[in-house]
């Protein structure tokens, strides 16, 4: 698993340097078809993917994007009205056979489909109209690390074709660079300060962010659960005020996910709350640039503050990193081994 | 919160009773405009309603429908294509900002809005283009139980009123005769089985479905979370199976929502995988017609079956009565006050 976070870095710069071709024909499929919405399925971490897709093309294409329930197709039989639809199904191995059937169902209905896999012989690839492939190499590790960050990349770099004025390719360009330094900081951060040992000894946490950086929440809390069987619970700052706010206790750590510019600011207003209430949040993210309440408290050996020059819908390729690594840690300080959880696959079949 | 959890039947009733007018009109309006796809937009409690609403919209109506997330327009203030959707806002309050913000937004750009709420003279009521009263009365406790079940009820007699064929009208009016049978059964199975000692004394469990119950597993485990202080994580079969099976272990109480038919069988399998791994689930829902294989492993005494003669797509606002109550006994064993959980208030504002 570390080996594969590790290669991330040099795997995000083969998939912007050779990748383009697919993405682009995937753009002029999108610009031919023009839809005026889009679904996008996924399961497990390809989930997560999905989710940061789903904010990108809302807040960058403007284009209403939701997160396909794929048992309605699968399981219900239902007939969707596909017309005028735009269907992404993200799927590292391309083999689930629920997603696939949203394919199938999506393009039999005349939605235009673009399949984003890992495996562009797989059957998901077959099904659908466009693939894109991720180029990440051969994954071993039960937990996906570098299929995910090349998943986002890919999502990212469609979003560019498609709206090349906003500048998210110069961005792009320099996150090989930004995923370096953020290993380096990362592994030199987890092995400096109390994180590793402080989750390792819990057996509940809790992971926080919104906005793009909810699936880097999402995504973490999933790793922290698949290799070291600790009860991380993902959420959205705003979700955790309608509620699981009660869970947080001086017990139970907490890591926030640390946007940049005005929803950084909204999950500092969250974990200010949590620190008048005596919890001691972790933090990776976005450096503030303004000083809040938020980094006025948080003690410094709690952040790491990467300070990357991404814009926030570029951070959650990067800021992913720490978590995936944390994740490693903990495992390995537990003495389990990360890169075969037990009772998990690599390739997982749901119906 | 067991009071009002008492009254699901009667509020249910003069729903069912006096609440056409509203729905009626809301129907009208979704004929006229016949918008291509939909968008459902709530948070905490009313998220799950939105959860359930996706489900029924795409199955019964056919219409690609997805859950909004309010802060593509709060924080990122981006501007959606809303032309030819309609946009669903479920808020017991009427008052969360940014949820009022979306359907100021949705309204705005040529979506079709409507509010389902308990508080018609809300803001958000106010904000919407057609307005849904869920009469379900004051609801005092921070908890919400007959407010959730009530928007679930608005949701089906919306569909019903736009699909009359399928059937659901009969279904509708036995609930609160089903009602009644779900509150009675469900009381004396808490006070004879060892589940609420079982939770009252775990600090983290699982609470799966799929399909229209995922909604059910998500509210359940919130209430759960938002009373006890558990770690209650709510997940769908299928995602489960991607990762968050590992979490599964003696120590972690399982409850499923078992739903009917297909789906029914789909859960099954996964439960049969768990029991074999040697977890003990324990199980509220159908009735299993066809015999599986987890009819035959699970202990009788672990499994409320409720003989409803209720569809799938109605049985989440019978099936969510068991884990409320479940929520409520598990906090009074554990000496907390169901009614004014730690650190929440009953209205919850975010922006």
């Amino acid at each position: 698993m570390v080996d594969e976070i590790r290669q991330i870095p040099a795997r995000v710069g083969d998939l912007l340097a050779d990748g383009d071709a697919g993405v682009a024909a995937a753009a002029e499929a999108i610009a031919r078809a023009s839809p005026s919405w889009a679904s996008i399925a996924g399961r497990g971490t390809s989930d997560h993917a999905a989710t940061f897709g789903r904010y990108l093309f809302e807040t960058l294409l403007g284009m209403p994007t939701g997160l396909a329930a794929p048992s309605v197709t699968s399981v219900y039989q239902a007939s969707l009205d596909w017309r005028g639809g735009l269907l992404v199904a993200v799927s590292q191995s391309g083999q689930s056979p629920d997603v696939i059937a949203v394919v199938e169902a999506a393009r039999g209905g005349g939605a235009l489909t673009i399949a984003v896999t890992n495996d562009v012989r797989s059957e998901l690839a077959a099904a659908a109209e466009c693939v894109i492939d991720c180029r990440a190499g051969p994954e071993r590790s039960v937990a996906a690390t570098k299929t995910y960050v090349a998943e986002l990349v890919v999502i990212a770099m469609l979003v560019d074709r498609l709206r090349p004025g906003i500048g998210l390719r110069p961005a792009l360009l320099r996150l090989p660079t930004a995923l370096r330094k953020v290993i380096e900081e990362a592994e030199a951060w987890l092995a400096t300060t109390r994180i590793v040992t402080e989750f390792a000894s819990a057996d509940r946490a809790l992971i926080v962010s919104r906005g793009y950086n909810l699936a880097t929440a999402l995504e973490v809390a999933l790793k922290l659960k698949e290799t070291t069987g600790l009860f991380a619970d993902g959420f959205s700052t705003a979700d955790l005020e309608h509620g699981p706010v009660t869970l947080a206790a001086a017990d139970v750590p907490v890591l926030a996910i640390r946007p940049s510019g005005a929803m950084g600011a909204r999950v500092d207003d969250v974990l200010s709350r949590l620190m008048a209430a005596g919890v001691e949040p972790w933090s990776v993210g976005a450096v503030a640039r303004v000083r809040s309440r938020h980094a006025a408290h948080v003690p410094r050996d709690h952040a790491l503050a990467l300070d990357l020059d991404l814009p926030d819908p570029i951070s959650p390729a990067a800021f992913v990193v720490p978590g995936q690594l944390l994740a490693e840690a903990v495992a390995r300080r537990r003495g389990l081994d990360p890169d075969a959880p037990r009772g998990l696959a690599k390739i997982t079949r749901t119906t």
